[in-house]
């Protein structure tokens, strides 16, 4: 038995989703990984819209059990964090349609999970996502390893917290976050 | 003949949505006028989930042929940007789902366009709405009159260039929006 978690470096100009299967033993496997782009000549609305289309057709190809956003704050890049943001809210919304949970976690958060330094630069995450992941190589660009990232960080840091998915001699707080998925993931379904 | 406009005030704590019809006088009609709210107690998602399902609730209501969103900076008030940003991508995407056109008008351009200056404090643009829509009393809170505001500004300025609807002897460009607009609502009830 595993989880399904979707991460997601929102942006712009490139966004990140990456899709993983996480066991209770911590294992990690790659389900598939995106780096959706809008063409920056069009208006923004434009820009926002095609990338939330092909944010759903993912969510609804894959079906998540759980979403993770980077947490953007407004004091970062400037000239990027509105469509960020932007990407950020629409990803809430999708989630919140089909009845997702989605969590948010800082930079610093998804680099010390993968890595065990907050202080990690990008090729390090890069390293560190291809080897928990299995993978030859690193994958391209920044944004595809960082929504996998963020969404391995998800994956563990909801295991340390009780919330896993054995399924023998689970307990209390185990059993309720497992109800908790399989309601958000019925409603999910029901409101589709 | 008239054209129906949404003008959207975004925001996480208090999101205005005004409806209007323009008509090529330039008169303007209050259509509804609400504001969305969200509870700072749950977290950022589930408030930009529930404002997004109301908005998604009234652009189906209305049917608005056109919508315009308050453009935020990165550098204003930055504990409510972000917010603000998130449920802009969310309206973004609402749009682009139902093919209808968005336009972004600052702030600035909208308190000149009700006042005829751009400097024009809360209070002004609230009485001049009041005033262009015959209404006795100024729409409360000022996110309902700022959003009245911005759905007059895109009116009028489309009006004004050329984007107009008269449905006797049009000029091309004239003819052209209005293909436009109708081509818009069209795909949006396709899509739909």
């Amino acid at each position: 038995m595993s989880i399904r978690v979707l991460g997601v470096d929102p942006g712009l100009t490139r966004c990140g989703a990456g899709v993983i299967d996480v066991e209770a033993s911590r294992k990690v496997k790659l389900v598939s990984v995106d780096v959706f782009r809008s063409d920056p000549k069009t208006d923004a609305a434009a820009r926002v819209g095609s990338i939330a289309v092909k944010l759903a057709q993912l969510i609804d190809a894959t079906q998540p059990q759980s979403i993770a956003i980077e947490r953007v704050y407004a004091d970062s890049n400037v000239s990027t964090v509105m469509g960020t943001a932007q990407i950020s809210g629409v990803v809430m919304y999708l989630a919140h349609q089909r009845g997702i949970p989605v969590t948010l976690h800082t930079p610093t958060e998804v680099k010390a999970a993968v890595t065990g330094s907050g202080r990690a630069g990008k090729d390090q995450v890069g390293k560190m996502v291809a080897s928990i992941l299995g993978l030859a190589e690193i994958p391209k660009p920044a944004d595809a390893a960082d929504s996998l990232a963020i969404a391995i960080c998800h994956a563990w840091r909801a295991l340390a917290m009780g919330s896993g998915v054995v399924s023998e001699s689970i307990t209390p707080a185990q059993k309720a976050w497992r109800q908790a998925e399989q309601a958000a993931q019925h409603r999910g379904k029901a409101t589709r």
